[in-house]
């Protein structure tokens, strides 16, 4: 299922191969996110010519709206928006511990209440299983609990119990035909706990594992340090799945770290504010200097933003609230993470990703406008 | 330049050919409105899919934003907004007399404020003629006085002089190599004035001739009677554009009436409130009737929105307010437009285009949710 085909000799990055029903997945890949079953402005066939292997969507978002019944009418989430390529599926765990009103956690789940209409409801490993069937996603995730980065010890504890308890019930659930199912370590930024919660769930044998618990709002220094206790507990021969990762540069960074799966908002949430992603860092397209400004957003860039469009056309779109300029520097800054981990793929390959790593990050300017937006972005 | 290929013979349906230094346009022509250089929602690969022929842009507006300096400076309209093939520019005149507050109306122009920012601004036949020389349209409009319908026959009466004398005024201005002038003929119901005016532009000789002071908020019969009132003083061999026109049946029956050109917001305007035509009538795609209804939103349809997505798709997206859910709504409306325009000329050409005609009518239920969207498009 999972064929790793070569590791760096100077860091932990790994070139892989996952094989899922609906097709081939290279590895390390970026995962667009589809949320309620549209990566936010694009369509299919932009997201097919920019090269998505994989997409996600949400469990929690998708049950609540369309609803269970609907996407089951459609025979699928794949069939409901037109995606032919594989889709990891998130729980709904993430968006139950952190956009719901909890009413009360309970031994099977969560009992809540809706953040759309205050309805009460309740997910659970069992639930959130039988709807990631529903979906029929290529790759579900375990039902979690995922705490916020303020949690106490004692909070923290409590939630690695119950994501080990919740994983086990997980793992005995029926799957859709061809799902593989991820375990979630959780653990917060206890050494012990990562350990402990890593070994339980290897224990349980999952199709891959992924690291939770991070991108909750924390400073990047413990992001990093939450992956580096959690990899080595990890599996060699199976896929690992950085939730929620990252800006370009932690990406590259968390490659380096092992890490062979990421999605995240960034590239798409902060277009539609007009930030627009380059391999020096991120630039926010409104500024006045690019008035005039007739080059393209990157000039070695191939998107479909980047071929016809000049900057300063996608400056006038952004500042009279034209919905192609947000929609254009959505197609750009997507292209921009996929691009960046096929270059990654082949400087794998080539042996030569330490050198890439090494040029990408000093070229590589963060700004704080992006930082703090991923800060606030949700899985 | 015009070349009229053949007239229905139970109606004043025309089937022409313009031609244009940027390529031919086949009449009757739907002509798609990117007011501030985009047509909303839509990127030009899809305009060019769906058969668009010629689009519109607006001087008043982008000599606001993005401003004269920067259009000319990417080397015109086309180059600004990559757009190959013809662009009609309106000369602002509606805009000021709708949009700005109007400071003074004086000889050559009106001094009026942006309704932007307030600043203090001049337009008038001198100053929208260069600038839509700098646009590089390939068809340019007079600069008109556009009085509400609720004038009285006074105003009318000043209306029409300022137009007749600030048509004479563009007529003499430079112009763009290659471009087109129309003419704008106003008089709103009153007949008198509508052939006044007609005649006084005829005799100044322009490529095409439009009529202006319709789509102002006035009843459909209005609208009607001043096409009516004016088409006959409109020289047979020459384009006649019907500004700011319809809905598909009043288009239907605007090209029986003998008009040529038309352009609308309401395909993408309505769109964005989830409104989609059929040729039956236009259908609410957020309706709970569609909330399982996995048909396109057209069967017999092959624009890019009905190919892939059902209307249970779409009623997803608009209600949880994804950005593609109104992108492909506008898509649909948009080709619907188009498609009727090129079935029209097909009848048309064909010698069956009464027959087209009462079938469509008899169709076409119109609702109330669309005129009222109508009678609120600016131009």
């Amino acid at each position: 299922m999972f064929e790793l085909l070569k590791t760096d000799p100077h860091s932990k990055a790994r070139l892989g191969r996952l094989t899922t029903s609906r097709g081939v997945i290279d590895t390390p890949v970026f995962m667009p996110v589809g949320t309620q079953g549209s990566v936010k402005a694009l369509d299919p066939r932009e997201l097919l010519e920019m090269g998505t292997q994989i997409i996600l969507g949400n469990t929690y978002h998708l049950s609540l709206r369309p609803g269970r019944d609907v996407i089951r009418a459609a025979g699928g989430l794949h069939a409901f928006i037109n995606w032919p390529h594989p889709i990891l599926t998130d729980s709904g765990g993430f968006q139950v511990f952190s956009l719901a009103r909890i009413r009360k956690i309970q031994a099977h789940g969560v009992e809540f209440r809706s953040h759309l209409d205050g309805s009460l409801l309740f997910l659970g490993p069992k639930e959130a299983m039988a709807i990631q069937r529903e979906l029929r996603s290529d790759i579900a995730m375990v039902f979690d609990d995922c705490p916020p980065h303020t949690s106490t010890s004692r909070e923290l504890r409590a939630a690695v119990e119950r994501t080990k308890r919740w994983a086990s019930e997980c793992r005995d659930q029926p799957r859709a035909t061809g799902q593989l199912v991820f375990g979630i370590v959780q653990g917060g930024p206890d050494t012990a706990l990562r350990e402990e919660c890593a070994k339980a769930l290897k224990s349980m044998g999952f199709d891959g594992y992924a690291i939770g618990g991070v991108s909750v709002g924390e400073p990047e220094p413990e992001i990093f340090k939450a992956v580096e206790l959690t990899e080595p507990f990890l599996p060699a021969h199976l896929p690992r799945y950085a939730m929620g990762l990252g800006t370009p540069a932690q990406l590259v960074e968390l490659v380096a770290r092992g890490l062979d799966m990421f999605d995240c908002v960034l590239p798409t949430r902060v277009a539609r504010n007009g930030t627009a992603f380059t391999r020096k860092g991120a630039i926010s397209i409104k500024a006045g200097a690019f008035k005039a400004d007739f080059r393209p957003i990157e000039e070695e860039c191939a998107c479909y933003a980047c071929r016809p469009f000049s900057r300063a056309y996608l400056r006038h779109l952004l500042n009279v609230n034209e919905i192609l300029g947000l929609r254009m520097v959505s197609v750009h800054n997507s292209q921009m993470y996929l691009k960046l981990m096929a270059d990654i793929r082949t400087r794998i390959g080539a042996g030569t990703f330490g050198e890439f790593r090494r040029e990408f990050i000093a070229n590589y300017l963060p700004t704080r406008r992006v930082l703090s937006a991923r800060a606030n972005a949700e899985r």
